[in-house]
């Protein structure tokens, strides 16, 4: 089912400034059972997205209540998309400018179920991602860097691919955050030259906090990853992941993702 | 009147990669009496951009006799939107994905009406241009750089916004590209970082070429322009138009807009 502006409809404006600029933001999330998981954080950085974009957020219960109208009776993803609606052409923003608002439920991706591997392969992207600090950490519409990224590989029994900015430093994967241990002590990328800063992300760096884990979040280089005890992948629909093998590089469970895939989940905040 | 997919619709789906990640191309042109002007440049072009992205391409002759299916009967403007269709969730391409192709028409806006002033004021934007080789020259639809920077200013006797790139090079303005003159020779931002490299700039190339005006290329700094005889912004819907105030430095005319507006319009090609 896809709602648009609350109605039930597969369709938007042909005019609308999502398509001609990718004028918006987005949300992907899991839901269980008709109800989402993690909605404060979902809506927090919903409304966020939107303040940085000066979008109009839809208020908090409507929302809600539409993303519970979608969504599966079991298992499933919600996506969330807030544009700034149609108008006419032309960049400048009309005075009053009414949002789209598109929600709609899809079924849980195969690598996402609940029996899928923990552990999968990655590779290093040569895509690098331009350094945009007035759009870095957003989660907005303009993600062609991402799909020239994941036309990289076709094998399927890859699952990620890792993006460096034009500096050199690691930023994510293509649809997921990054984390790594060394010596105990946990490393995720700074993101406020480009990247997104997703809600799986920030719920890790709260709950690394909760536990007394050391993290460390600033310019990381390649070789930090290789020379990490364990890797990991995180998003809102898979949870963590490791990263058993990059490229050449393997890696042995040092019982990370484990630990962290338990506090991501714990529901204390 | 839209056309998608060559049928008369208002609406697009809500599942297309245009509006999911801006994930396609796009063309402005201006029309005359039902006809496209600059019709096989701009398809030149379309079809480069499409090539860029591995797009599908539409078929010329077809796309062509869309235009002129929309287009009004006096001046106007056309829009083409080409996207890689709708698809499943996920930054993947599908192995067979159908492009959606949008043809609408829009009024000639205002300043592009033939009694509108030559002489133009514009302003520096303070956002930066990220550089993405990747995506630079493509007029994608991933814009959000553009409409950050037009929300700089609402005074309407301001023209065009002019942007640098995070280097602090000079790239275009908001909506046009740029270019000046300096002791009878021309000067253009090179767009090889970022910038979408228009058809009106490329024509104007051309035809400093046939008419023997040297001609640089080059990673230009904003000195440069302050320097400059004389400046000027174009596109496909404006022509060449004079920049006569630029914050608060003005240009008395040195000729050379009336020249390159003249050479802009030859169709020896």
């Amino acid at each position: 089912m896809i709602l648009v502006n609350g109605q039930r409809s597969d369709t938007v404006s042909a005019l609308d400034r999502g398509l001609a600029y990718g004028d918006g933001v987005f949300r992907t999330l899991r839901t269980h059972a008709g109800q989402p998981l993690w909605w404060r954080d979902h809506y927090a950085k919903l409304a966020a997205d939107c303040a940085a974009l000066a979008l109009a957020c839809p208020d908090e219960a409507g929302l809600h209540a539409e993303v519970c109208r979608v969504a599966d009776a079991g298992q499933g993803v919600v996506k969330l998309i807030i544009t700034r609606g149609s108008g006419a052409r032309g960049y400048v923003l009309a005075a009053a400018q009414a949002a789209t608002r598109i929600v709609l439920a899809a079924p849980l991706p195969p690598h996402a179920q609940p029996e899928a591997a923990t552990d999968v392969a990655a590779r290093w992207c040569a895509l690098r991602l331009a350094r945009q600090p007035r759009l870095a950490g957003i989660k907005h519409l303009n993600r062609l860097e991402n799909v020239l990224a994941r036309t990289e590989w076709d094998d399927p029994a890859i699952f990620e691919g890792l993006l460096c900015d034009s500096s050199g430093a690691v930023i994510s994967g293509v649809m997921s955050n990054l984390f790594w241990v060394k010596a105990g002590e946990l490393f995720t990328p700074d993101l406020s030259q480009c990247g997104v800063a997703g809600v799986a992300r920030a719920r890790l760096l709260r709950a690394a906090g909760r536990h007394g884990i050391r993290t460390h979040i600033g310019r990381l280089l390649p070789d930090a990853i290789l020379a990490a005890d364990e890797v990991m992948l995180c998003n809102s629909i898979i949870g963590v992941r490791r990263i058993a093998q990059l490229d050449g590089v393997t890696w042995s469970p040092a019982g990370w993702t484990d630990t962290l895939n338990t506090i991501l989940y714990e529901d204390v905040d």
